[in-house]
């Protein structure tokens, strides 16, 4: 079974494909872990193009993206970054949690992100104009709204926006089977067990557990540990720190586990 | 069916053209993709003249405007940037969303933009003084009021200020369609939308829908997506991530779209 | 008498063990001293797996992990840094307070975390895939709760959390008496002292004293200090600066200590 | 017709010239554009000095005053930077905007505006002692009191101060005829229209036009544009971009304009 | 007479001596110049050690604590930092005013502060252990208590504390004898006058007087100074500069000076 | 007249020669202007050594101070900073305002200001001890209380104090008279003026005109400017740029002058 099969239903497949073949870059978003670096994964594979993975952070510069001049046997050579590699060969450059990098280096986005289409490399004094096939994909996360970055609205207006959820249950238990050889019996069981804990999260406001950590859950209960140690150790501390929290989900998650 | 048209009738390609003939620097002001850069690139063909565009940001250096030394070969040689090579070649230089640069960074446009016409390289200790075609163009969006960056008043009255706005509805809809080739009564209701949107701006307090959104969704729908999914991912999305203030605006654009 | 004594009863070796045979990178959390880096050196000998150490701090850069360019003889030699040169190994990589590093610098752990397990090292244009034998371990003190700095959410959720506390004071007297060959009574007289405290701390709000902290002031008396002085430099110093305080404490410890 | 007309009846070209053969150092206050670069040049002529100028901003650091280390054909030397050019040729050296510059970087100015007049290169090892034809001129613009940056006194009393303002209307008409060849009727009506906002000033709280926007209003009016749409780039423009302050505004320039 | 007269009675040596022959680093804490910096010079000699002296401040580097990579000839070779050296030989490492290190520098402690006893150079390699002869000192003021910098307590706790005060009178005046040779009694009353104004320390909240300042106006005063003069010049103008306040403090001194 | 008679009466000069005996490094406080320069200056002649006087800022570092490694020729060599070369010579080194200094850059004072007396050179590996005849002079005007920036206690302990104010009457004439070769009836009306505003300082708070202001505008007056041009260049416009209290401040000197 491939990965093929979980997407095939959501619009996202479809509208990623449509813009794509139109050209236009797009932004993902969604919680952290419900699939977004899978879904680039899945398209390249789909759209026959290479994924060039770039995770962006406070310290990424644009020379981070587009290379820079270094010194090899006394002479100074410019050496292409991923982004640029990825212009060139035509790939899908995906840039996940994109609102984390610095804006300055996002500004070297701009002309590749509207009607021109090509990366000015200052620096090298060269203007790479992208190949049909090249696209460019960002994603983050909206839901961190205390966060002090914010992506600008023109910067936004430059994509087709994707928003993605959490998978619905059968489909993430699936998933998660096919990760690990879990029991299926014992994979709905942790969903059920995360869907529990996400519809107390508006009460609560901390992150809500992923399709990821389910996973993470399953690899140790398949290793031996217990579903409850396991849900203990992969769902429930990552959440909180806060004793009397923890205490409250832990009910909540023996409700649902062996 | 050439660019030109979709300026002919407003008065800043006449103000534009005046003050490049009596070598008077422009200040373009207005909203995210009101068409800002392609006016510059329709002054530029209109004029004779090659256009250099930088995009500003945070981190940009004087340095990266006017050149550097560069080691080639053991020795240190200075490379002209771009800023340099515009005066050299009597090129447009636009600085686009000038207000996000250091200001640092723009003192080095003052001797430009007086009597002396001249770019004081003090590093390389050459003095570049700029030919009557070369023209300096600048560009900033005044709706980011809560930005803690502001020009300063000194460094606005350098220049002759043309403010933009958006298109009127019919020439929108015609750059829609010439852009993407989309149907003129879609392109219509595309621009019916917008204008919804921009209309109830005032309340809503984000950034309103650009030109450039409208092609964007153009794409989508060309590409096979319905009208309401490109509307949805091109130019709501991107507006806001609160779920109520999207869920109304869903209303605002379903009563335009098909 | 080995190390191996102390953890055997507890459920964060065999979890921890599960974890390194599925692959799931292992966080953990607890108070200070509370033995978690000795916690990481006995799974390194368990598993057969040489343990790499890295303490975090606020100028740990990503090339302090990675690697970097460097110059010999006149050319530019890529140098693996200790986290590329643990994944080439195979061995245990432990970041010891990762809440202090930058988070800029922990992206790079991102495709070493899910079901990637690469490290791209993006300025040598390389990836390096971690064999089986490959394990990442972090620590934390959730403690600090005061402080600026936290760990997202979407970083914690990448791994199992296996909270550690103190040991029980009858395993914590044989750990003084086995580090420093104290008398097994003074080991007792020196964990009831420290669990006075401990007890005390919800009113204080002051870091308790640690195992360490008892091996230290075991050392000074199998030295020759008096209990008290031994305490007072090793345990009741350390804790606060305030006199009345520190008044107070040394009432409590004198209580149990000879 | 030259420059000196403009000045022979302030006050301000006399004590200049009294400070440059005392070797006093000068300080020039006043609004934007109210004629201090123009003076400094129309004095350099009038004593057969070279005029030096350094634009001052927030990252301009001593190195790039006094010079510094570079490195040519594999040799370090050391380079004059432009102040360290005006004083071993006996310039006049003008420091435009003093007030924006790094506090640090005037420290380098202290030995040269007292009685010792030399200039420490601490890095080169050197001490260049200043001719008796080498003076400094500094600029800065009291109305930002806002600023968060200010002169300290120790540094105010080094210098000469000669406020400056605005000129007379009579010979402010008469700058813009010479630079623009405007007819002197409508350059008479610009200055009326620029005085009538200059005493709206205190209400609006903006930076008043200079007769820099004048000479910019002039010429577009001489390249064909109306006085209003000039006024309206020109003068009213750079001043706010609030629509209703310039709505105002447009009232109180259409009574002086044609 | 020697130095070792002055602390025999205290219980600091002994248990500097206790924790030096177990391994254990010390951690000085009191007052400024009450002889923290003496009495590791001091056991340096009675233990034999050369004492390795580093003043800690806001911009030292973990590299300047443990070395770097310089040029010399063309080739890049490793130099030891002084801590470094100070491990590989054996020396008692005196880090002065601890807190006022960065405390990403102080992360490389950690390794050589516990069992491990081992300095990580991750940038050049190699690990240096310890040999049983090293001993790390650091100290620093706890009553700085406004400082916005504290030691974090994992970091305290991993040091035995010793806390030092002022010498008692007659012990203190010796001192000044023994440093400047003046008279017994003209050192008893600048002891008697610095006493005073410890005295009156909680009332005014400044720094009090150390041993130091009195060994200063000793100097003068054998120099031919008044023992007025040299206390206003040495003991109260470092205090205060508020002209009450030194009013004050003046009447104090002045009962107890001639 | 040479410069000697100026100080003949104070305590400074014979404070500073004792302190110079003992080996105790001097600190001097006062406004600005009043002579800490000239007097340190002054006493360079008097004991026969040189003066490398250092302005300190922001940005000084302490490789600015001590020297660091600079390549020549491809080879890295030390180059000693003034700091060193003033130890190495035994000059008398003054760090003009060095509460302006970065803290880290002063640490490395402290084995300079204490019975040391060497300078630690940790990256050049090696100790310059000083030879009797160095002394270290700092300077500082402590009516700048609002700074943020304040010199520790344990800094300021280290150095015997002299507090200095303005010249009296007849002395500062006298100095004008000397600086200027202006008539002596004029140079006391210029001291009569000054004097008039440092007594209405109180209510003003601004810093009161200095010494060399009165020199300055001594100098225009001797090139044939009238007292009151003079003085409103010299005295008033460096005070305040409000204009309400320059009026008031320009009766007060009316009164003085003719």
């Amino acid at each position: 079974m491939s990965n093929d099969t979980y997407y095939a239903g959501g619009t996202e497949v479809r509208l990623f494909e449509q813009a794509f073949h139109r050209r236009v870059p797009v932004m993902l978003t969604g919680p952290t872990g419900c699939g977004k670096t899978r879904l680039v994964e899945h398209m390249g594979t789909l759209l026959g193009r290479p994924v060039v993975t770039i995770s962006c952070h406070d310290d990424l510069t644009s020379s981070d993206l587009v290379g820079r001049f270094t010194v090899t046997g006394g002479d100074v050579v410019w050496t292409d970054g991923p982004l640029t590699r990825a212009v060139k060969t035509g790939a899908i450059c995906y840039l996940d949690e994109v609102v984390e990098a610095r804006h300055d280096s996002l500004a070297i986005l701009h002309s590749l992100t509207d009607h021109r289409r090509a990366l000015y490399l200052d620096r090298a004094g060269e203007v790479v104009h992208a190949p049909d096939e090249f696209m460019l994909v960002c994603s983050y996360n909206p839901a961190y709204r205390s966060s002090l970055k914010e992506l600008k609205p023109s910067f936004r207006q430059r994509f087709a926006t994707l928003p993605m959820g959490y998978l619905p249950s059968d489909r993430e238990a699936e998933v998660v089977v096919a990760e690990t050889g879990i029991e299926l019996a014992a994979a709905h069981r942790l969903v059920q067990c995360a869907n529990a804990i996400r519809t107390a999260d508006a009460a609560f406001h901390f992150e809500p557990p992923s399709t990821r950590v389910l996973v993470t859950a399953a690899q140790l209960i398949t290793a031996g540990a217990s579903e409850l140690d396991a849900a203990e150790a992969c769902i429930l501390a990552p959440l909180s720190t806060d004793g009397a929290i923890t205490e409250g989900l832990r009910e909540v998650a023996a409700a649902s586990l062996l």
